[in-house]
């Protein structure tokens, strides 16, 4: 089906141990609200965003009580501007009460990863550069964060450690010093797996153009460094390797590295540091 | 990156569970085998099959003991013809033997599922009729079931009730018996969630191509009804809807339901049903 | 307490991890049904089969609501008529309607592990032999297969390697060849484990009626060697020790394998493939 | 086979609990000792007792280092006598301190459990009752103080609310205060699981008498009371009940109790209770 | 904010567990009540005891069934005379049946932990002594335990292996039998953990009194070797370290080793052995 | 013992799960690296920080290989120059290189916070107020980010719903819009909790200055108005109750906030918002 997002599959998992961390033994203080009062809030945004995180914000409430209903006025990946009303949460008040800060917690962080994602796409302008998340990430909030890379308009590197493969400096030595016995190892221990290879200089990415590697990943190149690499890879026969920047890249030279003509910019920034964005939940 | 298959992000929670349920509180029979002596094994296949299950069995050794080391000489995917050796497991003959029922089980279960669908996409031939899964899969292997399905050719259906809308006859019935209104309160409650409504008739099936539903379910319709089915969709203005045809369908008559021109197919037995594939591993 | 089937214990555990995996961050499509309503639902199967698996279809259902109820009218291990009504379930429909699926599979699954034990059995008639259940088994659902295997009338081998000593040909290779030395020591490893010796010829059982050993496996014996073995220990004086045979086994030669004395008969099948019944669900 | 005392399936997990409640983040301490440092140590116990917990002892330096080996002098079940060396521990320093404590805390705290049953099963002498435990147990030990009682020579009672029915007086009141009533709707609920009614005075044991349950519980019965029952359930026709009593039952008058004639005993303080049994170990 | 006992962090995971091994697959005798039914009990103490574990018990009615109120008439570590309501409990009968046995079972075991404290905090009458916990816990519980003594008056010791340092005579064997060296290497591997050392007589107390060691654990000394411990360390210069004496100590010669003058006293005893306190729940 | 932070009990859980996610089905890279390899390689920071982090770094390792020894030359709390080496990481080199990423993930987090935080409690100068922090933190890190306050020289405020009673405007209005009743209710239902109140203005002060909360939240106050409410709280008679201010407040008015003689200042920013901080390992 179309336009779908790709949820992550581990969103009751991630949200239930929110929960336990904030709730524990019970709301000590949710006993104050009668059981039966019920209540209907709105979730209002107070600065410009790009929305993400209705998912795990859903099943926070789901898991409190699934008498709950959350109504959307935009979806993930939706601009906002400041002060909308973004949902409507209606069900028992002693409920939308406990779950507040923990479903607000996580639409906080998600949102401020793809509003940050967003302003590193809109740099990008009209390249065909595409914008990669990397493994630095939150502590067990990887799957989320790549969805909020995917909702700002980003493409997601590998998940993790094993669904792809990339050839460091280390992993080359282990091999004796040769990028392609790196290569061809690597290819038969995992036969279905992208494989990519990091070389830092030109005499490196010219001996990985000759593998069978996916990707070539060039390290901390300047944009000029990064010309010569397109050069070089678009003058060599065999299959095209896609090219891959990163290193050193902030919203200032993004654009600067992307019109050097690489595939992929990669950029740990995008998912290690957080601004998050303010929401506020009212009962109206 | 080229040619991944996409690896479910669950695979070391779901391993060390196999684990837990075989190895408990420990190999009690392993102790016989010396700490210290090692061996190479050879996993061979005991039949025609497509392979599928390589990063489970990966991970059942790295988790019993991360000294084991792991050679395909097939990828996940390949066609495995009788008798041939699939990998060498080489480390710790302790640790090996601990794990190795527990990593044959993920092989023949996964092997069992991708060979299945390999069948049902040979018999689509050269139409344009993909084949889908559905929800109905073993408790607890579920994502690995569905890379199982893209192994084998197919593609997934939804992941389970939080990642797509199918709007069944029970969810129109208390929208009022109205697909337009139940369509609509979907959408506003999950605005970018894929969207299917199950339709029984062409009387339903004129009405959801109203709507704006991304695919229409076509249930129990035989090959003819089908064909009138198509023609109606692709009469109607507007965004085209995708059809999917579901119920009765077998290896015998999956070929003249594609014929009838639907976009998919979507079969229950691929994942509930299982003929597991005979693997075995030898010390050599 | 007579006639109970001694339920497995991780029941909730199995039973949230499928929920999560088709739940996960929400029921996108049930939030379309009322809170308030109500439903009653019966479930009937369509085809002969060998119930099994209440226990975990009543746990789906408690934990998605426990306001839901169901009342049996068949117990676990009955024999069940094609298109008899097994169960009614009844509670707020929107919950009926999440749970559905996931509580279906545990049921189609189990009892189809049941039936195919309970044809095995038949198949066994009047001899004294007992039929066992391997560790070939769905990963994730050890005890559940296990419970299943005894609603069919079959018994369980051991739960894991945990809790019995399975010496095979590698362990015996381990104690420098002899079965004797491999006995001798696992007994002192585990001095309350039942033990048993995988033997491949008369010559090997013939060494190991001589030790403590409960149990010998005969792997792959014609129903001719097997009768030489029950002959070969009969003869033998001490405590007597049980007789199993494995290895290529189907329900057309059960029945002359059975005839030649051994105690039990093992069956990888029996857990390793799965043809799921046919339940259904409908609203009344 | 024969003698097994039917290990518990979720070993795994709670020793991996335990381990990391006293882990955590790193044995900080241990780091003082060398990696390569192997070391042997000798179990011994400091005080009469009967063993129980050799499989969580095993999976915890299992699970702490599987190169550690254990070899068992007595089998779970014997009688030690004070000060003999119930078991050696072999393999690297390091982990053997590290799991040194874990391991301990599950022996001292289930060889303290079987050895309460034990002297308890000694007092009934040569009646032919039983002895049950109850569900009094340590929140998170279930299952393995259950094996301790079976280790100690007492028989299981359920394992929890989901095995096995017990219908109180609160139940009864719940069906409009009849016993037939409220035994007839669990037993359509539940077919297959066993039934056991609460009763409180002779005229509710010969209601229940009449009805299906499987077997009866004496709440507080003097042993002259205990008698009357007896008798009252030898003559009556129909399938025999079984009769269980418990309350206010404790070593004095235990055999007092059991010749009433009754089949079963149950008692809350054999798990909920602890007196831990003395063990230590020391490197030689 | 003044007067807080910190309560565990882990409250909401043990209940869950332990509710899991009590309700598993369902409570098969709830069915029997009216799930509208409501009702209101009160918790009586059949003994005098300190409270504690009311978070626990709080938390197992919420996870059951939100509805449930409990009102608790005194606080955790408040002495209770026999006889009185500790707390009253309203909401749907039958999940307040459900819940009952599990969240006493917290009730009564940690309840009899702070007793057991409070009984040695007692005895400890007017001297600076203060009482310590230690790492022989019940299996699972350790933070729930450790919680329990704060509330009997203790305090508590680490809570593991990874939050402080304690070097025993292994570890300094394994620094070549120097205190100094073992006390120095341990500060640089983990500058910042509180470090502790066990000393076994008079000569090992003098060298660690020359380290930066926190802490020294005087392990089996008599009250009149304490006194001369406490007299070295009084007249050393230097930072003032704390001493600490364990083993062999209970309730009969606990006053006598506290007047020895050592600043705390660890006993194994408190959390190895329980005896559980006597509670009720009954409907009103 | 002296100089404790007072690690959370949860590091080996939240450290599991963030293995999980990177490493799942296993590293298929370092697969190229010789299991007998070994490295050492040390740990620098980029720029000024406050280390923090450092027993979930030791996990990491201690969880992929226990053989891994880290050695730290700072402890956590420590103000790190720009460049220095923070710690030596010695053993299999795979097993480094696997662990590497999830290891730095957590220091750059936790630092990212604890630097952040040390920021404003140098902006409080000599004030007596001290810096806590909210519920306002990353799904999943709770403990860990409280932590890191207190390494950062702030406070912590409750860590959940369940360890203290917050009662804001939605609790008043459901007690009939009175704070005595309210805060009566709420000291009845957990009498050992901590009691905090939010008022609004001067005038909802002062109704709570005459109830036993422990402490008072004034949210969104100017220092005029804080000034007041310290006047108004001094004046009052009975037990001193602790002001706190919150709403607002950043690096730039924290001072004059401080200066108004409030107790505490709360702020949300410093766990919401993350600053990784930059650190490298490298082989040598």
């Amino acid at each position: 089906m179309s336009g779908s997002l790709a949820l992550p599959t581990d969103i009751s998992d991630v949200v239930a141990r929110a929960l336990a961390e904030d709730v524990g033994g019970g709301d000590a203080t949710a006993a104050l609200i009668e059981p039966a009062q019920r209540a209907t809030a709105e979730l209002r945004v107070r600065e410009e965003a790009v929305l993400c995180g209705s998912p795990w914000f859903d099943d926070v409430f789901r898991q409190v009580d699934p008498a709950i209903a959350v109504s959307w006025h935009y979806a993930d990946g939706a601009a906002l501007e400041d002060n909308v009303t973004v949902c409507t949460v209606a069900g028992p008040a002693r409920a939308i009460l406990t779950g507040e800060r923990t479903a607000i917690n996580f639409l906080q962080t998600l949102s401020g990863t793809a509003t940050a994602v967003q302003r590193f796409v809109a740099a990008l302008g009209h390249t065909r550069t595409r914008l990669l998340d990397t493994r630095k990430t939150l502590p067990g909030l990887r799957s989320a964060q790549k969805y909020a890379v995917r909702c700002g308009g980003g493409l997601n590197h590998r998940q993790g450690l094993f669904d792809a493969i990339l050839i460091k400096e280390n992993h080359i030595a282990a091999c004796g010093g040769s990028i392609a016995a790196a290569v061809e190892r690597a290819r038969s221990l995992s036969p279905s797996l992208p494989l990519e290879v990091e070389v830092e200089n030109l005499a490196q990415l010219h001996e990985a153009l000759q593998t069978q590697a996916d990707r070539l990943l060039l390290d901390d190149f300047t944009p000029e460094q990064l010309r010569e690499a397109v050069a070089l890879r678009d003058a060599h026969a065999g299959a095209r390797k896609e090219l891959e920047a990163s290193g050193g890249i902030d919203i200032a030279n993004v654009r600067a590295i992307a019109e050097a003509g690489v595939d992929y910019i990669s950029i740990g920034g995008l998912t290690k540091h957080v601004r998050a964005i303010d929401f506020s939940l009212r009962f109206v």
